[in-house]
Parts: C-alpha cells; structure tokens; sequence
C-alpha cells in the first residue's frame, strides 16, 4: 500500500512539494480551496487592469494531469487529527495521511483592526484584485459624474505599506492616471490625482538597501506619487485615513479610496495546525519549524513557505518555492530509506520590485540594479515563472501593448453590484 | 448651443449610435451601468473557460478617447421626463437632452418564474458568465469529491432553451466533458457526464431552416448531446428540471447544474420610457417604434437595438449595429437639415450559430453552410468584430492554443464565496 501524503495548499511552495514527488511511490492528495495555483507577484497587475485573472492563474488539474500519483481535492480543510492521522474537509470528507505537509499561505491581517477592512481593500485573492480594480476604476468615474470639482476625495488615493506590493501598486496608479486615463474625460483631469504611499517604517523597502530605498523613493517623486514614511495609521473609514506622526501630531487625508498593502496572518488551518500539534508559534502565529521544515515531535508534518516559520526568511515566492521542492525531496527519499538529507538551506537569488515603466530596483546575486535593467530583468524572470504556456504568450501580448500605447486591456469594472445588468 | 444627444445604453446599437455622429454638430452623452462594451456574441466563451471576461470586453472611454463631441457617464438611467427633456441618473444627476436614443438592449426573462433564477444561471453579463463557468466546473469538482457515484446529479448538465446560445454551451459543454478535462480527474470520467439540451419548440435553431437545424442536431447527437424538444419547463429547483410533453406526461431530470438560455424581456428603463411616453408595446413589452426608429408623437426619441419592436426582427448584434448606425446618420442629417432619410431597412448578411470544434451551420447572403467552412467563417468574422486590436490578437493566441490542445485558458473558479481566500 503507497505511502499517502496529503498536501494543504496549492500556492508555490505546495505545488513544488508534489511536483518533487512525481517519482516517489506515495499516493499524493493536494487539498486547495481554489482549483487554480495563483502566480501572486503579478497579482497587482490583475488589480491595476494589466492582467486578466486567468493570466496569472493556471488550474491545477492542469499543472498536475500527467503526475498519476497525485490527485486534486477542490475543498477547505477544517480539522486536523495529528494522533489518528487524518485531515476533514469543510464539507465532511475524512482524508488519511501518513505524512502532511501544510502550505496554506498567508492571509491579510489589519493588525486587530478588521473594521477598516471594507474601507482599505487587500489584496491576496484574484477576487481582492477585481475588487481593487473596481474601486480604482470606479473612483475616476464618480469624480466624472461631479463634474470636475477640485480636490475631490474621489481623486485622492492612499497606499497603506511600502513594501514591494505598496510600491507596485503606487507605480501602477501613477500610470493610470498620467497616462492609461490621460485623454478619457471631459470634466476631470486624471493626472491631477493624489497618490499618497504611507508605512509607519522610516523608509519604503525594507527588504533592500537603503541606497535602492531612496532610489525607488526618487522614481515614485519623479511619477507623482508622495512617500510619507513614519506615519502610523489609527483609523481608516469611509472618509478616508487618520495618521499619527512619531510626535504624536495626527494627520488626516480625505480618500474615497485607499488601498491596504499592509501585514499578513496566518489562516484558520494552521491555527488548527497548531492547536492539533500543540506546535510552538513565532510573534506571528506561525509554527516554528526545526531545520528539515518538520513539527518538533511530529516529523511526518511538514510546514513550508508563508506559513513556517524558519530564519526570519521573508514571505516571497522564492523561498516557498525552495522549501516545497526541499519537502518533497525529503519525503521522497524517506521512502526509498536514503539518507537523511541536511538541513533546508535558502539559496538567496535575489529579490525585486518594480517601480513604473521600465524603472524597477533588483538585487540579484548580491548585486544592486536600479532603472530600465533591473525592469527588463523583472520582467523577464516573471515572464519566465509564469505556469502555462499559453499564459506566457498572452502576458507577453499585453505587455508589449501596454508597453507602446499604456492601455489598459483589462480596466473593467465588476463586482456584485452588477450581478444582473440591463 | 450644440444639439444635445443623450444615449442610454453601450452596446452595439448605443455604440454605432455615437459613431455615426462623430462629425456632427453635437454634444453627445453616452450613459452605461457599465464601463465597458461587451462583446455578447462570445459570452457563453467566457462561461464555458476559453475566453477571460476583459478578451470580450472594451472599456466606452477608450473607444470614444478620440471622438472630442461624445462623452461617457458611468450611471444608471432611472427617470424620464418626456416633457421637459430629461434623464435622471440614481444617483441624482440630471441629464437634459434634444434627442434621446434608447439602446437599453434586454434582461433576461424566466417567463415568470423568477424563482427558478437561482437554479437555473442566465447569460446576459460577465458577472453571469462568470458565476456559470463557476457552476460548470465546480460541479465536475464536486463530483469528484463524492468520489465517483454513478449517476451523480452532478454531471447531468440541462441546458434550456434551444437557441444559438443554448446550442453554443451545449457543444462547448461536450467539449470541456470529453476533452479538456479527459485526463484531469483520478475518480470520476468527466466524459461520462449528461449533456441535455431542451425545448418546447418542435426543433432547434428555429432561426435557421429545417435543414440546418437537423444538420445541427445530428452535430450535437455526435458530441453525446442529448436534444429533447417539445417538452416545457413546469419547475426548477435545487434537485433538478421539471418537464411535461406535449400530451401532458411529466418527465423529472435529476440535475445540479442548469444553464438558462431561454427568453429575454425588457430592462427596467424601457418601461420607464414607455410610462414617460405612453408609447404602444408589443406581447414582449418592447416600444413599437415607427419606420425611421422614433417613438410615435416623439420625433426626438429613437429606440434601437434589442429594445425596439420594428418587424419581427431578430434581436442580434448585425441588427443592433444597424439601426444605431441609422440612428446616428439620422439625428446628424437633421443637424444639417439635409433631406429626411427614408426607413430603416435591414440588410441581413446571415445569421450563424457554433456547435463545436470546426463546426457550425450558417446562413450568409442567403447560403446555408455547415461543418468546417461555416466555423471558419465564424471565427474570422467574430475576430474581426472584435472592437479592441488588443483583444483579437489574445483571443487568436487562446483560440489557436485551444485549438491544438483543447485546454482552456479561463477555466478559474471565482466568485463571493471566495471573497477572502486563505
């Protein structure tokens, strides 16, 4: 009887851990809530109008069809039973493991504040990035209908956290209003639109240095957006944002739309991960994983990517990609009795964010690239990752088109507010 | 003062209609719930995963980008105020007019019955579209879970209404059970799924002549369609269809997933103008409009596209696309006090419905094709209607791509039950 393994969470680190498997004599199960793998760096673009969802989502029966020893289960787990070695899903069904690998992500967290969650709009999700979408679209065409009048909170727009996504997306919305949107009015002048990015650190991009740090901050002046670092945010509603200086002097923004690019939690699973294994947690809520990515007392269960927590490695695709293929390679040699093998080592190849167009800062190999290089460079990597063939062609296509004309093939708004249209 | 014309609806026929006024002497205001054109020949191609909803969709303010008379509002026209000229958007802007176009287009009816609307998805928007491939998919999803019942409800698919539409999902259905997801599954054979189409009329495609209409079905029967006329719909409901023959016998089919392609009905703001002007309706509730597309005792009120009721004709897109191209020459002829153009006429260049893979019937300039050359056809013609450069090129890559592999780019299942993904 084959070695079960069931695996939670189809993101980059689960979809490397059953992929090491392909030749392993075990019967692979890979549980996800959704039946796509969402390729998340390129998630802003979805929420910016340059991508479609299905460019940057692959199904994963698809990705998974030729790997006969492995399955996939459209469902939510709910419950974990670390003794008896079985997983429930929401809807009822029992599955048996003999080794688990938990990679369910991560979620948004709005530090205790869930009640500026319908005022800031998150983006982890393909629907968080129409909604997104929506909003900023939906933004331009309220200011319209007012006919122009200045100042208008419908043409401010906050950015709460500097990190890679934060910066992204203000780079994004600079070209949407200086550009996609340039000549599409007759009452407002989108370019007349205030982007404001706020964090609470003393710089944007922590994870860089501080010489890429200001350099990003001198390109996202150079597009209009304002940087206010040192700011804590102490409310958001629907009138906009409330900040505190370190001083303690407030500020508040008027801003009909403000977009979160703040923290992340962990999800319901892997509380119930922790709660089930009695596993001991970082600051975060994360397990605290030993160096083979496994539970202390528990080495049939595995954790990798967001959701473990190892070396204060950041959240970002690389390592959850490294620390699937390192799972499922351990596993696979486990069952042909090899030797154990070392510990999970992170190979660090870099780290990026893009700015505007053709202006991104990069290192990569311990080197810093700043300007149009480090741009083609990102873009040709995620062109690269991309999943699906035909995925690849079609970003291509659009990006090339945006590149020439900065349209926006994607800018629709939808949403449940037109469920049925007349 | 320019003459002011005030356009309700985008869609081919409110599209045409601000064209053909681009070199005239006024101001034109196209009003849409929506911010974009939508292709609706290729929706069910979004339900079915080959297409994504923004490859058939065009945003109004770029098509009018550079047409300095039109403006587009983003809102939704409720109050007509026939006397004084004026449109009322919900949110209280009032819009004044010297010629009114309504191009509302039509919603869609479930003859009185809407409590079969949650059983059974409609196809009007991309939000339905979305929610059917949703339904569609998870249903094969859902099936498997179960872990490979026979006879699961879950794969008996009943698609009412034996119009193109309905013609179109049923052999993209037969497609997506028998091709795409062939090797996908690992407990259930998608292939195994029921496909049946139904009908109260005596044939399908009643807008083609006999002989193609067997020719369609005879397609369908080949790809495990299952057609059933002459049976009427008595109810809906989460089990399943109910059905009665014509000699009254009752007939139950066990069902998760119904596809609705059957009647249309007029959207909420035609009935607001026919309240405002009083103007005659037909069995369908849709203005009786005079030969030139005014509305009797209203010279400065033109109806066009799928809300005008003007000879029995067809309510598809070359229709539309006429009489908006008509109107437009119209109002601007009148600007230029030119001589009154005569009627309305329609020039039918054919009608065409796909069935499956290099296959569909056509009628061009009064030819019947079927088979290969009428699907080829078919795509060279709906490519290069297609309004955006942008998009024909994309749908191009994923037709070819599909074409070759029979995947299908768009197959993502997304919706409100996914508003935070974890």
């Amino acid at each position: 009887m084959p070695h079960k393994v069931l695996v939670l969470g189809g993101g980059f680190a689960g979809l490397s851990a059953v992929r090491a498997l392909r030749k392993a004599n075990a019967e692979v199960t890979l549980v996800d809530r959704r039946n796509f793998h969402l390729f998340q760096p390129l998630l802003y673009q979805v929420a910016t109008g340059s991508l479609s969802p299905s460019e940057i989502s692959s199904p994963l029966r698809s990705i998974f069809r030729k790997q006969r020893n492995a399955r996939v289960l459209l469902g939510e787990a709910t419950h974990i039973d670390a003794t008896a070695r079985t997983v429930t899903l929401s809807e009822g069904t029992r599955l048996e493991y003999d080794t688990l690998v938990v990679a369910a992500g991560s979620v948004t967290s709005y530090f205790g504040h869930d009640n500026w969650a319908p005022y800031a709009q998150c983006l982890k999700s393909i629907e968080d990035a129409t909604e997104m979408r929506r909003r900023i679209f939906t933004a331009f065409e309220n200011a319209e209908l007012e006919g122009g009048a200045p100042n208008t909170p419908w043409l401010t727009f906050v950015i709460v956290g500097g990190g890679a996504t934060g910066v992204e997306l203000a780079g994004a919305l600079s070209e949407i209003a200086r550009k996609t949107l340039k000549d599409d009015f007759r009452s407002i002048k989108p370019e007349m639109a205030q982007l404001i990015l706020v964090d609470q650190a003393p710089r944007i991009l922590p994870a860089f240095s501080e010489h890429l740090s200001s350099k990003a901050e001198a390109t996202l002046f150079s597009l209009g957006v304002r940087v206010r670092c040192g700011l804590k945010v102490t409310d958001i509603n629907s009138d906009g944002v409330k900040l505190q200086h370190a001083d303690g002097t407030p500020l508040e923004i008027p801003a009909k739309t403000v977009l979160w690019a703040g923290g992340v939690a962990v999800p319901t699973i892997v509380k119930e991960l922790v709660r089930a294994t009695g596993a001991p947690v970082d600051s975060r809520g994360r397990p605290r994983v030993l160096p083979d990515l496994t539970l202390p007392e528990h080495k049939e269960i595995f954790v990798a990517g967001d959701t473990a927590a190892l070396d204060n490695l950041p959240g970002v695709a690389q390592v959850a990609l490294q620390q699937g293929d390192y799972v499922g390679s351990v596993i696979a040699k486990r069952l042909k009795s090899s030797a154990a093998p070392g510990p999970f080592h992170y190979s660090d190849r870099g780290d990026m964010a893009v700015i505007g167009r053709a202006a991104a800062v990069a290192k990569i190999f311990g080197y810093e690239v700043a300007g149009w290089l480090a741009w083609y460079i990102w873009a040709f990597i995620h062109i690269l990752y991309l999943i699906e063939f035909q995925s690849r062609i079609i970003v291509v296509v659009r990006w090339a088109f945006q590149y020439l004309t900065f349209s926006r093939g994607a800018r629709l708004i939808t949403g449940p507010d037109h469920e049925k249209s007349s």
